[in-house]
């Protein structure tokens, strides 16, 4: 299988969601490239290209096995594959993403764990937040290195996220899911993956205009 | 100018993003769609496209005036014409998003005002977060009503979301920037604007994936 580009790895991710949310309501046994593009308001024709691409083959009219859609995009996107991640900057949008990584729905259904939180912030250090125990900034790298940590969650002002992704990178990080509202840059090898929030705005903002 | 789609839109606002943080930094008074698209991971041709889309022409081998590219784009996505949003969840992710609202850098920027914040629980009623006072959810269609409040960002668990939604669009609401890990449904013409956090984790574990 060649390497699957962002964009489609993110739309076998919404199918998959959506998937799991029409079968959780009821037993669903096959559903067509027609529902779901109409569920999510993509290209029929695109659906099943990315099917074919992950080497899903509908049956005809009936469309395609649900149990074997899902099973074959949590086997390509890997979310039978646990891995750890730690996460940089307590405040609220940390502690928002460390009560949602605990929920049986939450990020622990697609493979990642939380196994720790950090925060420069003594008042903050020793507080658990959702079973999980802030540390200090001062213990990070070790504890990187030495549990063999891959990705770092940054939930941090903007002014320090790239000081601290080229430290993350040092250590051993190949991923970084950065909530910090800017642009981070790393190494070839190391995925940055920038989550703007505000991103939504220009649909909103765009609909709302009088 | 015909109406734009959430891809080109969102597409724009990196646009914008991008430029906002090379100008913060140096004075930069033209810039190409080939350094756009180098740091956006779009192809040229794409940027080219959007920028026509929306009246901007280039100045041949110097680019696209970066001031007037800026302009262009918070006209078009209206972030000069500043709306009223309820905010409805007052937990962590809601917390962090009233945080965020009171940045000079954060939504205000692209028009949006977090005015109110809702909550059933009577224990967060009355708190005051980033400036934000609580307020009881029993309230909250009078308020609506009374301020004619059109955009609703919802911070709530799934299972609630849908009925708060119906009644949200029957009081007036015509945007929903939703954060509840569902897809809402919503009459047409009322723009739900589904935000879905582990999406990102699609791109993150496919590529720690073993």
């Amino acid at each position: 299988m060649p390497q699957l580009r962002k964009l489609v790895l993110e739309r076998l991710m919404r199918y998959y969601r959506f998937l799991s949310e029409l079968t959780a309501k009821e037993e669903v046994q096959a559903v067509t490239s027609a529902q779901i593009a109409g569920a999510l308001d993509v290209d029929p024709t695109q659906v099943r290209k990315d099917f074919s691409s992950i080497g899903l083959v509908g049956m005809g009219r009936v469309g395609f096995d649900t149990c074997e859609v899902c099973r074959a995009i949590r086997d390509v996107l890997g979310f039978d594959q646990p891995y750890d991640a730690i996460l940089i900057g307590a405040g609220h949008l940390g502690a928002s993403l460390l009560a949602y990584s605990g929920f049986a729905s939450g990020f622990s259904r697609y493979g990642m764990h939380i196994v720790a939180a950090f925060d420069k912030d003594n008042r903050r250090v020793g507080r658990t937040i959702s079973g999980c125990t802030v540390r200090s900034m001062k213990t990070m790298t070790t504890f990187v290195k030495r549990h063999e940590i891959r990705l770092a969650i940054l939930t941090i002002p903007a002014e320090a996220s790239q000081e601290l992704t080229d430290q993350l990178v040092e250590v051993g990080i190949t991923a970084i899911w950065n909530f910090a509202p800017t642009r981070l840059t790393a190494p070839e090898g190391v995925l940055v993956r920038n989550e703007h929030i505000s991103i939504g705005l220009s649909e909103i903002a765009y609909h709302l205009k009088p």
